[in-house]
């Protein structure tokens, strides 16, 4: 399903905007550059991790929420629960324009895709939920389509491609299949859920992603991963920092 | 970790009771039973196709949630983020003193499960969640424990085990191993998540499950499933009457 962009009024220019990240190392160097303020914690219920950095640049209202770390194992509250939930309370709270769930993910090179290379997603699936039984089955994939940047695309020079969305960092020959058959240039933890809550509100979604691992190559997923993640997180600042420059005074048809 | 037991005055009746079901076939019996009502809708934002059922029942507020039917497929709401979503949500509007998560499961013989038992979970953990970097793993895995419940478990003589949950009704060689390690007895696609979302809200719950099928059985698990499904329903709403009987007057730490 797409979006109702004539409910959200596409000629209207975006005034506010919501980063969903999931990893604070993702998140911080775009609150720094943008001197956002971190939220006292009363847009969330008491008690959560979840944090929200607000500020405004250039004319846009700008949001960065993340789920924060786990309060058992202090890790980043990474995959499809802790976003989808963060999604919908800072959506319900904040009712912005515009999503833009940025992060990290794995690319594959049998479809074009190289570390550090900043993907914008055109649609998302789910590659581990899988039910066998009629109607069921398309559900558990249910990929959702984001809205259309064919401007944002052109003008940042930005790669297009399918992202599958599952909760693990490794992939099983099952999840393999699935991803192949969701004809997927990049996998994540994250994007398809935002997507699904996001659709579920009625909110346009841009989704993000810039490859910090090769999945169909030699190196070991979470060792390539890591080593990446510092220059990738480099790659998603100066590429959202475009994409704010890009977005200023547009309407939602332009992007 | 465990539920804030002492913040929730486990000496206080429990007066309101939150059943979170993935599936309407799974809670319409209970909804009929007790000549609930369903809400007009105004609890949850607009044009969500979650249903809260609501009613009084002996003295205890009784409000049955579902994420009801996929807006693209038709088919329920299952699996870990919607059930996780309407939890939040439910939670944060209602505030219950308990939650009940309650569905039905597989089940595994080499641990002592057959067909239509009844399982209170005494722990929860995921086996899909694969993230091998060092903590993350524990994450992924990210095991909750349910209040406890000895009273309620001899009384009404239901079987204890740990759940393990995952997003889909199948297994992998994968899942097959972590579910092992995770020293699991039954296996769902909703349980873990309701508790985390429990958990950072600090809402004590108890997870009831039915088993439909047998997974380490002979028989395909959609096939054993939908020909289970109707009389562990049964199963469901025999033990929830039980248990809602079992609780009134009681508190938290009597049960």
């Amino acid at each position: 399903m797409s979006p109702p962009l004539d409910d959200a009024n596409p000629q209207r220019p975006i005034s506010s905007i919501l980063f969903v990240m999931a990893m604070q190392a993702e998140a911080l160097p775009l609150v720094e550059h943008l001197k956002l303020d971190q939220d006292d914690g009363s847009l969330f219920p008491a008690g959560l991790p979840w944090i929200r950095y607000h500020g405004r640049h250039e004319g846009l209202d700008v949001s960065v929420v993340v789920p924060g770390k786990c309060m058992v194992f202090g890790v980043d509250n990474v995959g499809t629960v802790p976003s989808a939930l963060i999604t919908y309370a800072a959506v319900q709270a904040l009712h912005p324009d515009l999503i833009i769930n940025m992060g990290t993910a794995g690319g594959f090179k049998g479809k074009g895709a190289k570390v550090a290379d900043a993907y914008i997603a055109t649609k998302a699936a789910n590659h581990d939920r899988r039910i066998p039984i009629p109607i069921f089955d398309e559900y558990g994939i249910g990929e959702n389509t984001t809205i259309s940047t064919p401007n944002l695309v052109q003008t940042l020079q930005l790669k297009e491609g399918k992202l599958s969305t599952g909760n693990s960092l490794d992939m099983t020959p099952q999840d393999e299949q699935i991803i192949k058959s969701n004809d997927a240039t990049i996998k994540d933890m994250e994007g398809a859920a935002v997507l699904y809550v996001a659709h579920l509100l009625s909110t346009p979604v841009i989704l993000l992603k810039v490859i910090t691992d090769i999945v169909d190559g030699d190196k070991p997923t979470a060792e390539e991963f890591l080593e990446n993640l510092s220059n990738a997180s480099l790659v998603l600042l100066q590429t959202s920092l475009q994409m704010l420059d890009f977005i200023k005074g547009k309407s939602l048809a332009e992007l």
